[in-house]
C-alpha cells in the first residue's frame, strides 16, 4: 500500500525540481481512450532530464508515494491511469522528447522516452532510413510507453515488436538509481538481460527515459493490395505463398472482416467499399521490396497462385500512392467505426498461426449461443494476432444487452487459453487484465514476476495496480 | 559457497532417478575447447526428462550442491566447466535431444535442450523451412547451451541472435520448479519477460530444458561472393550498398583479414587462396533471395558499384555449389588455423558499426607498441562483431613471449570500453570474463544482476562462478 501525496511531499517535490515541473493534473491525464477507468492523481510531474526523473523517483520512494509513468496516454488497458486511492503522482515524460542522436550508417537512433513514435519515424526518414514501429496511435504515442508495453502494430511480421527494435535503454529504477544502457551494439552477451525485463513491464519496474533504437534500410519499392479471400485458412495459405515469393518483403499482412467493412457504412465513415458485395474476409497486404523487384508483378503472381488454388476470389492492387493510402485508410478506419458502434467486449488475442481458423469458428459458435452478437475479428494475421471484438445486433446498443461483457470475455479468453493462445497479444496487461493474468498465467512465472517486483520495488510505488495486484 | 557432493548425496541422487542416470564423469566433461580451465565434477547426471532435471535440481538445492548445466561443451569462455572446489555435479542435457514438434505452416519447431543445433537445422530443412542459427560448432553444440549463452554466428545480421530465434522456453529453476513457457506465439504481452532473463544467463538462473523456436522460409536462390576490399571502412560502405540493393537478403557479411588468410598457408591447411597476392581485407558475402531475384546479378551490381567507388579491388562470385562451399571453407578454416598458430590472446568484441575502422587502427597501434605481434581480426562485420585475435611473430610461440596475455587483453578491452563496445559480443561471460564484467559493466546493472541471482538462487548452486563471482 502506497502513501498519500501529502502537501508536504508535494512541496518537497517542487523544491527539489526546477520551477514549473510539478503541476495540477489536467483532465486528459485522468482519462484513457476506452473510458473504462477514471484516474486519480495528486500532481503531474514533468521532468526535463533523466536526473530530474531520478530525483522525482527518489523523493517518491522515500515517501512511499505511488508513481504512474505517463507517455502519450494511448494505452488501451489502463496502464497509464490509476483509479485507486491513495492518488499517486503522474510522471509524464512529454518534455523529454529529444532525438539524442542518429547514426544512419549504423542504422541506429537514440531517442528520449517522450519522443513521439511518428517523430522518430520522421527523423529516420530524414536520413533515408526506416523506423518500422507503426500503429494507429503513432501520432500521439511516445516511445517510452511503446517500449513499456512492447507495442506491436502493422509491421511486426517483418520487423518485430517494439522489444526487437530496441538495442538498449536508459531507465530510472524504483529506488531512483539510473540504469545506463544506451548501447549501439547488435551483440552484447555480458550478463543478464535487464533491458528486456524493464521493456514490457508497463512501468512497474522503473521508468524508461531513453532508448537506443534499430533503424532499417527503406524498401525501395512498395506495393499494396486488397485481396478478398475464401476464409481465414485460405488467408494463411496466402501468407505462406507471399513469403515464399518475397521472403521478408511481406511487410504487413492484415485481416479485415466483412462485418468490420460493413461497420464503415453503418456509421457513415464516407469511405468507398473496395468490393461489391462486401466479402466475408479481406486481406490488406503491403510488400516492401528491393529495387530489382516489381511489387505489382509479385502481388499479381501471388493473386494468380491464390486464385488458382481457390483461396482468393477477388483482388485490387493499388495503382498510385493515393490508392495505397485509401486502402490503408479502410484498415485504419475500422477501430474508429468500432468505437461508434460500441462494443460489448473487445479482445486482443494471439494464437499459434494454424489455430486461428478453428478459433474463429469455435468462438463464434460459443458467442452466438449467448446472444445474437456480431463479431468483428481483424488485425495482424501474419503475427497470429486478432483483435476479436464483439458487438450487439444492428440497432441495439451494447448497454441494452445487459451485462454481457464479462460472460463474453470469459468465453473468448477461456477458449484462447485452451488453444494455447494469449489474452494479450500487444496491448499489455495494464489494470484491465490483471485478473486474466492471475487466471491464465503459468503459476511459476507469476510467482517469479511477483518476487522480481518485490525485489526491485519493495514499497510497490511504481505504477501500483498495473500488471500485478498491489500488496495490501 | 556450495557444499561438497557427499557419497550420501550421490546415493540419494541415484535412488531418486532411474538406473544409469548418475555416472562417473568422463574426461571430456572436464575439458573445454581452449584448454584454459580444468574442470572438477563429483558426477555427471544425464536426465531423460524435464521431471528428472527438476528432481535432480531439487535434491541438489536441498543439499546445497553446485550444478553445472552441460550442453555440447563447445563454449569458449568456460561456462560449462568448474575448476573450483567443492566439485559440483554436471547435469548434461544430452539424453533430452528430441524434436517435440514441427509446425511448418507456423514456422515453429519445439526442441528439447539437448537437441544438436545442426539436427534442428535438418529437421527444419526436412519440412522446407530454415532454422538459421549457424556457427562453427553447430554439429556439436546443443540448443539449450546455445540459448544459455545467446549464441550468434554467421546469420545474425538477417535473423538475429539465438534470443531472437526463441519464442518460449521450458526451464527448471534453481529451486527445482518447472517454468512452462513453450508457446508458439509471435506476440504475447502478458507480464515480465522471464524468458529473456533465463536466456543468456549461462545456466546461472536455471536450466533450459526445451525451447520453442522460430523457423523461416528458405530463401529460394543463394549467391556467395568473396570481395577484396580496400579497408574496413570500405567494407562497411559495401554493406550499406548490399542492403540497399537486397534488403534483408544479405544473410552473411563476414570479414577475413589477410593475416588470417595467410595463416591458412602458414599452417598448411591445403586450401587454395582465392586472390594472389593475398589482399589485406576480404569479405565473404552470402545473399539469400526470392525466386524472382538473381543473386549473381545482384552481387555483380554490388561489385560494380563498389569498384567504381574504389571500395572493392577484386572479386569472385561462386559459380557452383562446390565453389560456394570452398569459399565458406576458407572462413571456417580460419579458427582452425588460429588454434594451430597459437594465440597470445583472443577477443570476441563488438562495437558500434561506424567505430570499427578506428578501433582496428587504434588497437593495432597500441598492441604493436607492446610487442611485434600479429593481429587476425575477422568475423561478423555486419553485426559489428570482430574476433580480435593476437599472435606472436612468425616462428615465435606465444609462450615464448612471456606473459603478455593479460596486457594484450587489457589493452584491447580498455579501448573497446572507451569506444562504447562490448568485451563479449557472442561468447558470453562464462568464467573467463567475470573480471571484465566487474570492471566494465554498468554498476547499477551489475547490482541488479546480483540481486536477481540471489533472489532466484539464494544458495548459489546454479553454475557457481559463472557470470558472477560466487558469494563467499
Amino acid at each position: 500500500m502506497t502513501n498519500p501525496a501529502t502537501p508536504e511531499f508535494l512541496d518537497r517535490l517542487r523544491a527539489g525540481l526546477p520551477e514549473g515541473r510539478v503541476r495540477v493534473p489536467e483532465k486528459r491525464y485522468l482519462e484513457e481512450p476506452r473510458g473504462r477507468f477514471a484516474g486519480q492523481a495528486a500532481a503531474v510531474v514533468m521532468p526535463g532530464s533523466t536526473e530530474e526523473v531520478a530525483a522525482t523517483v527518489r523523493m517518491a520512494a522515500e515517501a512511499g508515494v505511488g508513481i504512474v509513468p505517463y507517455g502519450g496516454g494511448t494505452g488501451l488497458v489502463g496502464g497509464q491511469i490509476s483509479p485507486d486511492a491513495p492518488a499517486p503522482i503522474i510522471v509524464s515524460l512529454e518534455r523529454m522528447s529529444a532525438i539524442r542522436g542518429v547514426w544512419p550508417e549504423e542504422n541506429v537512433l537514440i531517442a528520449e522516452a517522450g519522443a513521439i513514435v511518428a517523430h522518430i519515424q520522421e527523423a529516420a526518414e530524414a536520413v533515408g532510413r526506416l523506423f518500422p514501429l507503426s500503429y494507429g496511435a503513432e501520432g500521439t504515442a511516445r516511445i517510452g510507453g511503446a517500449l513499456a508495453v512492447n507495442s506491436g502494430g502493422v509491421n511486426v511480421l517483418r520487423y518485430g515488436n517494439a522489444r526487437e527494435l530496441c538495442l538498449g535503454i536508459e531507465a530510472v529504477l524504483p529506488d531512483g538509481r539510473i540504469l545506463h544502457g544506451l548501447r549501439r551494439l547488435r551483440k552484447d552477451n555480458t550478463g543478464y538481460d535487464i533491458r528486456n525485463l524493464i521493456i514490457g513491464a508497463e512501468g512497474t519496474l522503473g521508468i524508461i527515459t531513453a532508448a537506443s533504437l534499430r533503424l532499417f534500410p527503406r524498401p525501395a519499392r512498395i506495393g499494396t493490395a486488397l485481396f478478398a479471400v475464401r476464409d481465414p485458412a485460405a488467408a494463411l495459405s496466402l501468407l505462406a505463398r507471399a513469403r515464399d515469393r518475397v521472403g521478408e518483403g511481406v511487410t504487413a499482412f492484415e485481416l479485415l472482416s466483412g462485418t468490420g467493412l460493413g461497420f464503415l457504412d453503418e456509421v457513415g465513415m464516407g469511405l468507398r467499399q473496395p468490393f461489391d458485395p462486401i466479402p466475408e474476409w479481406v486481406l490488406l497486404i503491403d510488400l516492401g521490396l528491393p529495387p530489382s523487384l516489381d511489387p505489382d508483378a509479385e502481388l499479381e503472381a501471388i493473386f494468380t497462385e491464390g486464385f488458382e488454388a481457390g483461396e482468393v476470389t477477388d483482388g485490387l492492387i493499388a495503382q498510385s500512392g493515393q490508392q495505397r493510402a485509401d486502402f490503408w485508410r479502410l484498415r485504419e478506419a475500422v477501430p474508429e467505426a468500432n468505437r461508434k458502434i460500441g462494443a460489448v467486449a473487445s479482445h486482443d488475442v494471439s494464437l499459434p498461426l494454424s489455430a486461428i481458423p478453428a478459433f474463429l469458428r469455435r468462438a463464434e459458435a460459443a458467442l452466438l449461443a449467448l446472444a445474437p452478437l456480431r463479431i468483428n475479428a481483424f488485425g495482424h494475421l501474419g503475427d497470429g494476432n486478432v483483435h476479436y471484438n464483439v458487438y450487439p445486433p444492428k440497432g441495439v446498443r451494447a448497454r441494452d444487452l445487459g451485462d454481457l461483457r464479462e460472460r463474453v470475455s470469459d468465453t473468448v479468453h477461456d477458449l484462447i487459453h485452451e488453444m494455447d493462445g494469449s489474452f494479450s497479444a500487444e496491448h499489455g496487461v495494464g489494470r484491465l487484465k490483471v485478473h486474466d493474468l492471475e487466471l491464465y498465467g503459468d503459476p511459476v512465472r507469476l510467482d517469479l514476476m511477483r518476487q522480481i517486483k518485490d525485489l526491485l520495488d519493495p514499497k510497490g510505488i511504481m505504477n501500483p495496480g498495473a500488471v500485478l495486484r498491489p500488496r495490501q
